[in-house]
């Protein structure tokens, strides 16, 4: 059950096996498509509760629009299309009819979805439009693929929304791209930049796009959510027209957003370690393991579980996702090491000494950390020490993450602190596209945001090419 | 706004129009797939939270599987391949690349799951195995389609569970058929018989199917949710083996159990009216609407928004998912109509006379009654109210269905009563399938199910065939 790759020693191994190991996700039979195992798919739905909670909480709902995408629908953005249209997987018969127009499997859901609101959008009054959608969508890659991280087949939720203005779909995007910095930062404990993309890394068809952007231990930097304004493009395409209070006819603006299984992908490379995967507190399904120490006396046996039974009793009154390992087939050492693997928060080993004490010994996922706590008010004990872990979590990768951004004002600093740091480079940028090819050819790395907070560069020219210096950009290699 | 077709009338113009004015569902630009609307997604939702919680109290997990199966897995039980591959939809092309091996878009998981269970399952400690996943399965469907009730994408959960002994595996079957009940019972308000499928109509692979029925109003039964014992047919076409405690290697048991979306169109079916849709309460995503009668003087309008306010702070308080119609470009009437049609349960209708009595007037959308409620107190009102109206819509559906259930000692009864009745009509059965596809040439009914409770027939002589009787076998027809 060990895992025989170390995080610090062979990175990319070791995440192959630990999330094999600790049953997050399994290969399957179809090349690039990977099972969503029972651990991670409860973090999945954890996120889902919360995300859920925060958009419905403004006026959001949740639909379901089809998995097909006619091929002519799919085409009528031009710059979408071509986009997308490489990695487009066809369903071309069904049952033993070829059809006559080949359907897409949605690569994203734009086409299909605004088809449905050009129907739907007559007035201002139906302004704002705004649903999400929870389901996957299907990337034929010919890149090599990695559990969460890449796949062929991807679970995310994706929002589409149309607003009057340009003024409301510019906050729209911000709105929610400052849900996805809570999910990641409060729920998943992984810290991101955010800011805007340059013109090369935007969302085919959109007028500009928004990121957070996580930084993994081996320096590769991870685009964990988007949120882009799609201006007019799309309105115009298909149609989304309405009637101003002015009485004018308007086309509408639209914003969309996503966020994928690929923020578990990041939880586990940020926080995993040789012992397997640590799920922080307020994401993790189950969030307590209670262990029994094995007695060879059966009255001693006997008493110890009916100990372990009271303060299993007790936990789950209040609310708190525990279990039991009873299991009289595996001794207290393995089920420690099972349950490591599985990144459980907090374990509470039990015997004999703990119940003269009438205590438990609570055990740290991720510190190791041993404190004897009494039974009186451990409910409270067990949730601080969970609210406690959740921040120290984000603490630690903050702090990891902060020491791995450098500045750079010239290509030579940049090229140095790229490879020396492993992280960001943050440079004054002229933001045109032909440096950023010109940086990318070079050094494999691409601007993973231009920042919002400091838009203004520290240096009059371009780090790189030095031209007139337009924006502060975070360079990084990345997934 | 209002709907043009009659229940009583034209039930099938009536369904088609009304399901998508009340924004449950809308027609795609794909044949047979629909677009499942934030009305009715959030029908699913409740759904959704009621069925985890009775599932995941008693140990099953959620997972998601890849949406594709190779065609070489679908074809590995024989007998599940001939009754799934005419209505499979396939992707034959990823990019411009053809696929050396056609993927199936999964009609339903068995073979995909199975595959990993195989390389997951070892010894009797890794059982039960108890997973279900929420996802959209395809079929490809040449008979006519029809929102929710057979649609070419379908929206579902699919349960798969692995068992140590056939017994464990029938007691699963049960538990689920128990759950499926509570739903359709309990939080849809949809009357169902239970019972085990004939052979000519259980799921393609197993060894016995049990289903849940609800009738129609126009007499159709429809088949609302199933679940299976599929025996070790799939163990042993996947080498699904295990070692037992005493040391044996054998095959396991397995389970199978679907429900889909089709479940809201017999809640849209059995509750609505000319009027819209009616959602019982315990699965309404919006359960009040509160409207304010508008008034011409300014200050009269502005107590009454101020009264309304209040009102609203206290029922969203209080919990209850509320919204308050403000708008002012609708009237009240308008409001009422459009609030009916999407079958919000309550409303809360406030002028200035409720105002001076310190109450509201309270509307219940199926009965149309209206009351005076106090003000005080109010929180507790609403819910009682909403209670009383869950339960109401159950028995009054229940009594209608009960009425059409008939008794036939004989064909000729059988095919008077399934005339006149329209509904199911219970008789003695052989149980052989030559009999039962003579009646379904003849009048169109299939045997829907084969009752559990009263299984010991009536009479000695199949009704049909004069053969034994071996069962007491409910026909109707049906979607």
């Amino acid at each position: 059950m060990a895992l025989e790759n170390s995080k610090e020693k062979n990175f990319s191994d070791w995440y192959a096996e630990v999330v094999q190991k600790s049953e997050m996700a399994d290969y399957s039979s179809i090349q690039g498509c990977m099972v969503v195992r029972e651990n991670a798919y409860g973090v999945w739905e954890a996120i889902q509760e919360a995300f859920n909670a925060m958009i419905k909480a403004i006026g959001h709902r949740n639909a379901l629009f089809p998995l097909f995408i006619p091929k002519s629908l799919l085409t009528k953005e031009a710059e979408h299309f071509a986009g997308f249209t490489p990695e487009v997987a066809w369903v071309t018969r069904g049952g033993d009819t070829e059809l006559s127009e080949p359907l897409a499997i949605r690569p994203t859901s734009e086409t299909i979805m605004y088809e449905s609101y050009a129907k739907w959008i007559h007035s201002h009054r139906d302004l704002p439009l705004l649903l999400n959608q929870w389901c996957t969508v299907v990337r034929w890659e010919t890149k090599a693929t990695k559990p969460f991280i890449r796949t062929r087949e991807v679970p995310w939720q994706e929002g589409h929304t149309v607003h009057a203005t340009k003024e409301e779909a510019d906050a729209e995007v911000m709105l929610i791209l400052g849900f996805y910095k809570k999910i990641l930062e409060e729920y998943l404990a992984v810290p991101v930049l955010i800011g805007k993309k340059s013109d090369g890394e935007k969302f085919a068809g959109a007028l500009y796009t928004t990121t957070c952007e996580a930084l993994m231990p081996d320096g590769k930097a991870l685009q964990s959510a988007t949120s882009h304004n799609l201006g007019q493009n799309f309105a115009k395409a298909f149609g989304i027209r309405f009637k101003d209070k002015d009485e004018t006819e308007q086309y509408a603006w639209q914003a969309s957003w996503g966020m994928s299984t690929r923020v578990i992908g990041a939880m586990i490379m940020v926080h995993g370690d040789d012992k397997g995967v640590v799920i922080p507190p307020r994401v993790a399904p189950l969030k307590v393991v209670i262990i029994p120490i094995a007695y060879s006396k059966p009255e001693d046996a006997k008493k110890v579980a009916k100990y372990c039974e009271g303060i299993y009793a007790k936990l789950k009154a209040a609310g708190i996702s525990v279990k039991l390992d009873d299991r009289d087939d595996k001794s207290a050492g393995w089920k420690y090491n099972e349950w490591e693997l599985k990144g459980v928060p907090l374990r509470l080993e039990i015997g004999l000494k703990d119940i003269e004490k009438d205590a438990v010994m609570m055990v740290r996922r991720d510190t190791g950390q041993k404190n004897s706590v009494a039974k009186e008010g451990l409910e409270k004990s067990v949730e601080d020490e969970l609210e406690k872990m959740q921040h120290q979590l984000f603490e630690k990768a903050k702090k990891s993450r902060d020491e791995r951004i450098s500045d750079a004002k010239d290509y030579g600093e940049f090229k140095k602190a790229l490879e020396d740091k492993k992280g960001f480079v943050r440079m004054s940028f002229c933001d045109e596209r032909e440096c950023e090819e010109t940086i990318n050819k070079e050094t494999t790395a691409t601007v993973r945001l231009i920042s919002f907070d400091d838009h203004k560069p520290k240096h009059k020219a371009c780090g790189h090419c030095g031209k007139p210096a337009k924006v502060t950009a975070y360079f990084a290699k990345s997934y």
